[in-house]
Order: C-alpha cells, then sequence, then structure tokens
C-alpha cells in the first residue's frame, strides 16, 4: 500500500543513501514489520536472536536448572555482564553500568546518591522540558532530603548560567529531549556544572544507541537510561545506570537491597556497598527480560556509533526536507534543531489534530506517536530503516493529509496508552 | 537413584496421604525436575502454560503487535490484572495489589510511604532476624527520613510489647521467618502496632503461595512480596505491593514514576497518584517477566488453600518425624517451631557441616540450599511435592551422612550464589 515518489531529487539521494549503506544489513537481524516503523524510540524492533534465546532460558535454564542456574548459566552476573555490553556504547568504562530496574527506579538511585555527594547545597535543578518522570523523580527526591527544585529552560542559556551557582547541588537532565528531539552538550553542561560545584545525571532514555555518547569523555557523573527504544531489549526491559569510577566507592545509594551488597549471600546485618557499579544493584534481577535485553544487544557486534549518527542524521534530514518540499501547504510544522549538533534521531511535527492524523498512519503502516498537545513524533532507528522508508512515510503523511482521511471517527478515540 | 524405605509407619503414612491428596493432580501443571526439590522457596518450578505464553509475547505481541501492544495486547494493565490474581492467594480486595518492581524496591516504596502517615513518631522497628534485604531496606528509609531503626527479636514477646510504644511510626516484618520458617501471627501482631498508633508493612516472600494469607482479615497497612518462590513466577520475577484501601488514596509513595501518576499520558508537569495501588506503580513493567507471572499464576485456578495449608503441614511434619527418627545419631537438627500455628512451609536442619552436606545432597538430586553459618535448609511446595518425595529425601540425607559422602573436597568449593 506504501507507494514511492517517483523522480524527485530526494528519491535519487535516497536510493543512493541506501546503496551506500555501511548499515544496510544490519536489518535483516530484526523482524521487520509490514510499512514503515518510526517508533523505535518507544519499542525497538524485536532482533531475531531474542525468541530462541528466551524460550532457552525459560525450558532449559528455569525448567531444568533451576536454582542452580544462578550459578550455572550465569544469572547472577547478568546485570554487570549486560551492563559492560551497554557500557561500550555510551562511553563508560567496564564496570560502570549495572542493567536493572526501570529507568524511573535508577533516577531516583541515583539522585539521591548524587545529592549525597554535595552535602549543605539546596538545589536540584532539572528542565522544565524534561520527559515528566523525570521531573515527578526529581520532585520526590528533593522532597525527601530537603532541598529546592529548580526548574529552568534549557533553550535560555543565560538561564542555566543564572542557576549554577553556589547552591547547587544536582543537575539532572535528559540528554535528548523526548518532546523536540534537542540533543544537549553534554560535556559543556557537565562542565557547567562541575564549574558550580555540583554533580549530573544524565538521562539517555532517547540517545544511548541513537549517536555516540561519550559518559567518561564528558566526565558525566552519573546516568541512567533506557533499553527498550533504541537498544531493542524489548517492552519493560531493564533499565541501566552508570556511576563514574570516581564516585563508585563512594556513592550511597538509598535503595539498599541484597544484590548491592559487597557479600550478599553472607547475609551479614549490616549493609556495606560493593564497589563500582555493583552498588547500583537492588534486588533480583528479572531474567526473562534480562536474557531477552542480552541477546538483543548481540546486533549491535561489529557497529560502529558514528556510522548509527551518520546515518541517523541523513535520515533526519531526508524526512524533514520531504516535509518541508512537500507538506508546507499542509499546515505542518517540523519541530526540530536545524543543526546536526543540536538534534538526537527524532523528528515532531506539528499539527493542529495530531492526535487523529498520527492514528490515521498507524492504520496506513506508517507508526508514529503521538505527544500533548500537538505533536506527531517520529523516531529514526538507524538499524532498521531505510531512506527510502522515510520518503514512503512522507508519501502516506501526504495522502492522509490531502484526502483528509484523519478525519474519519474511528481516529479520534483516545486509547489508554497513546 | 532415590530408594524408598520400606515398611515403616512413616511410609505407610506417606502412601495414604498421597492417595488421599486433594491436590495430587496439580503437579502434572509443572515441568518436574527428576529428584526430590526442596528449594521452591527459592525459585519454584516451571509451570507448563509459561513457555508458550512467553514466546507468543515475545513473537506476536512484541514482534508483529510492537507498541500497538500496550493497548491491544494489554501490557499497559498486567501490573494491576496480575496483582489483582494475586490478591485473591493474599486474602486482598481487587485493585489494592500492584505486581512490580522487586521486593526491595517494593518494601522501600512502602516503608516511606507508611512511614509518612505518622509524622513525628520516631521509630521504624523492625526484627534481628528478618531477611538481610529488609534490614538494609528499612535502615535506608531511616536513615532518609531521619528515623530510629528498632531492632527487636519477636520471638521474646516482651521485647515486641516494649518497643511497640507511643514512638512507634512502623513496624515491618517478615510474614515467615527466611530461616526459621517462623510464622508471626499476622492478626496479633497488627492489632499490638496499631495499638501503639503505628502502621505495619508486612513481607508475604514465605508465606505468599505456601499458606493462607489474609492480609483485609488481619487489618495490615501495606505487604510486598516475592513472585518467584511459592508463586513460581520465574526467576526475578517481579515483585507486589499490597496497601490498604484505607491509604490507597492518602498514602505517598516516594517512587513517583510516570506510570504511577493519575493519568501518565498526559505527562501532566506535577505528580499526581493514581486512586488505590496504582500508585505504587513506578515505570515501563517488565513486559516478558510479567507474562511468564501471569501464565504461572494460571496453575492457581479451583486451587484452595486451606487445601495448600494441610498439605503443606503434613510435609513438614513427616519431614521432622522421619529426621528425628533416623537421623538423631548423625547430629542432625531440626530447627522448626513445632507449633503449627507459627510453622511456615519449611524446615531448617541444623549440621556442624551444613554447606557440603547440601552440595552432596543436591549431587543426588535432592535439591535445598544453605543459609549461613550452619542451616540446610529445605522448603515445601505443597502444589508440587509428594509426601513420598520427603522421605526419598530423607533417605538419601541418611545415606550421604552415614557414608560421609559429603566429606569430597569438590563439595566444600563455595559458589558465588550459594
Amino acid at each position: 500500500v506504501l507507494r514511492v515518489a517517483e523522480g524527485s531529487d530526494l528519491r535519487a539521494r535516497a536510493e543512493r543513501l541506501d546503496r551506500d549503506d555501511p548499515l544496510a544489513a544490519v536489518r535483516e537481524r530484526f523482524v521487520l514489520p509490514p510499512g514503515v516503523y518510526l517508533d523505535g524510540n518507544s519499542l525497538g524492533l524485536l532482533p531475531r536472536a531474542v525468541a530462541a534465546r528466551v524460550a532457552q532460558v525459560v525450558r532449559s535454564e528455569w525448567g531444568e536448572g533451576l536454582i542452580g542456574s544462578w550459578n550455572t548459566a550465569g544469572w547472577f552476573a547478568l546485570p554487570l555482564r549486560v551492563g559492560d555490553r551497554i557500557a561500550r556504547l555510551v562511553g563508560a568504562p567496564p564496570g560502570s553500568v549495572v542493567a536493572g530496574d526501570s529507568t524511573s527506579v535508577q533516577l531516583f538511585n541515583t539522585l539521591v546518591a548524587a545529592a549525597r555527594l554535595r552535602p549543605g547545597r539546596s538545589a536540584l535543578v532539572t528542565d522544565v522540558a524534561n520527559f515528566p518522570t523525570d521531573g515527578y523523580v526529581a520532585g520526590s527526591v528533593a522532597r525527601l532530603l530537603g532541598l529546592d527544585l529548580v526548574l529552568v529552560d534549557p533553550s535560555q542559556p543565560l538561564d542555566l548560567d543564572r542557576v549554577l551557582d553556589r547552591h547547587l547541588a544536582v543537575l539532572t537532565l535528559s540528554h535528548v529531549d523526548y518532546r523536540t528531539g534537542v540533543l544537549h552538550d553534554m560535556t559543556a553542561v557537565t562542565a557547567a556544572a562541575h564549574a558550580a560545584g555540583g554533580v549530573v545525571v544524565w538521562d539517555l532514555a532517547h540517545s544511548a544507541g541513537a549517536l555516540p555518547v561519550d559518559l567518561l569523555g564528558a566526565d558525566a557523573d552519573f546516568a541512567v537510561g533506557c533499553t527498550y527504544k533504541y537498544l531493542n531489549g524489548g517492552p519493560g526491559a531493564p533499565a541501566f545506570g552508570f556511576v563514574h569510577p570516581r564516585w563508585a566507592d563512594v556513592a550511597e545509594p538509598p535503595l539498599t537491597g541484597w544484590l548491592g551488597h559487597a557479600t550478599p549471600f553472607a547475609l551479614e546485618p549490616e549493609y556495606r556497598p560493593a564497589a563500582g557499579a555493583a552498588r547500583l544493584r537492588v534486588g533480583t534481577p528479572p531474567v526473562l527480560s534480562m536474557a531477552a535485553l542480552d541477546a538483543a544487544l548481540d546486533v549491535w557486534d561489529g557497529i560502529d556509533l558514528a556510522d548509527v549518527r551518520a546515518k541517523s542524521l541523513a535520515l533526519t534530514d531526508l524526512f524533514v526536507e520531504a516535509v518541508q518540499e512537500r507538506l508546507a501547504p499542509l499546515r505542518v510544522q517540523p519541530v526540530v534543531p536545524r543543526e546536526h549538533a543540536r538534534r538526537g534521531s527524532q523528528v515532531c511535527l506539528r499539527h493542529l489534530d495530531a492526535y487523529p492524523v498520527v492514528q490515521a498512519l498507524i492504520d496506513r503502516g506508517v507508526v508514529g506517536d503521538f505527544r500533548e498537545p500537538d505533536l506527531m513524533r517520529f523516531g529514526f532507528t538507524p538499524l532498521t530503516l531505510r531512506h527510502a522508508d522515510v520518503l514512503s512515510a512522507v508519501d502516506v503523511l501526504e495522502d492522509v493529509l490531502r484526502t483528509q482521511a484523519w478525519r474519519h471517527p474511528r481516529f479520534a478515540q483516545r486509547s489508554p496508552v497513546t
């Protein structure tokens, strides 16, 4: 049902880019849906290796190995082993990343640990545009620790300068804004926070696996991230937490579950945190979900994040140009930083009727998502998309808008999860 | 390899009990390992329905349905739907239990919420014998909220009376002690804490699915529990949290992830907790692990917890009597409450060389676990064990002890997970 625009310059460019794409073969590592899936920034595609691995964990490791599999199948080591695989993708040294829990839980744990490194300072600073869970968790941490929650608008550099002062305890930001796709300069922002005497907790939900991240190079203190978006770990896959080696033996995370203990099976009465990122472990890890994530990370073998970034920018450039060239008269306005250095791997389109338009697109196999109040959000996953797919999506969008197909009443109906 | 003691009274009793067992057919719902698995209190057996369900979630719901499965496959509703299935097994009303996160995280969240209901009171009371993670988490909560952590030995009733005074904010206890198998009188202890003006958080790790629990009848305020033991949810399966309906709209859990919000997809800037147990939701649930748990709970269809309790006590009685009758000269001492009303569904045996003896038993197909410093712990899961299995285990234990087979050096070697 997807037709292709013939003869345009963009079409020729897309063909050339696909022909020369060093990542072209990688998509075969995934189960590919029909249509154009532009929601890999909400839930990544299923890597082919996952189903067999999960089946093996269920039938053999759990069903036959039972309790012994904590040792023989390496279940106990999974959070740090998987963490090390993620570490490579976010510029973190081995032993500094742990996989587990949800992003919200990881953020709570690292924010409290971060604030405890700056006793006597009063400000927990975050971004008004930050993903709500980050704001909710920051607010809760501020309440628990008696800190002032300070909200800034980082699109205003002067604002940032104003709040990063001697009161700063912790600054927490999303590396890429979940709505606008704005990419922060992690090195510069971290340096500014450090200059003010604070520590920084980065949320990599929309950057891990989407573009090169260099936590160590940027001197980040803590980070958390999500693995079910660009890392294709599966629905609700375990999140991850990073702690810089300089804090790994002094940070005091508040979620003192037994698996973060230095000697968990000694069952000592007093809590003594393990060395390194292991102190970010909390309770027993969800082995089935963790094994799926582990298998999903196989797709990254041999992949250079520089290629991923180059393709991501080519995909979003192509999308924005096609939209501007063909959809300008249809009241569609791209929301995306023009400058590559400020852009993540997504593009939003503003439209007054964004909700039903997104539903009509999904109905025709072009899957994006809606974000309040008027944004159609499209994620561009370089491992699985072709440049031609981008133009196919614009074809469908143009048709939906021109024919006003989105006005059908069934597209107005809200689902519980949007 | 398991031989059976012939001709004893106990043998005849076991045969009769197995013949008349109303739960006899239930074991066919599980993948049954060879030997005698007495570690279902650490990791329950694999229910037969799980593998197909998990495969379907991976291949169809994730692989094909992708992001749409949050609605069409009911992923979003899973934590409360699964919670309701657990609620029936622990005497909780619908809407009062949520599945998710780890027991440690659930405990942290409910302990802070509980303490916030008693501002101005200074004592967070727990049990010196409590599972270490519970003590670690209680210590962390006490530190965050500026409370005094008070440790009691509830085997001394006078001690309990002494600490449950006007300072009591929160009392938290394991319903069944993970080592000794002592079962607390939930109703009486809760009433005593309430009389002192405090609230109670119960940990049901070793009672949910092992015996009838009546959270509402006992007037419990909060509870948490584990689903990978007697509920057979799989390695690291999601835990659960319970909040009594009287607190469901006033409790303020500190883990304010977006899915605990009243309207999570409106992405409002301010946190407003959802009504009921939904406010114990935190981040995105691990769908694969949650689906496995959901399928695992099917084995409880049509099962009366009274039958489970009766069989559990018959199994532990039989084990204790067989050990006393046959192993007394072999320096083995049962650690288990004699009184049924004080007994969970496990029996420990004290032996100076408990560690290598447990390893030698495992080597012969009798799986229990070791608990510091000198305990062999055996869990009795009424859904999957036969009374004859209990005597087979004692046969093997007797042989291991008489022949001193456990003295082989390979049984002394410690594994990372014991």
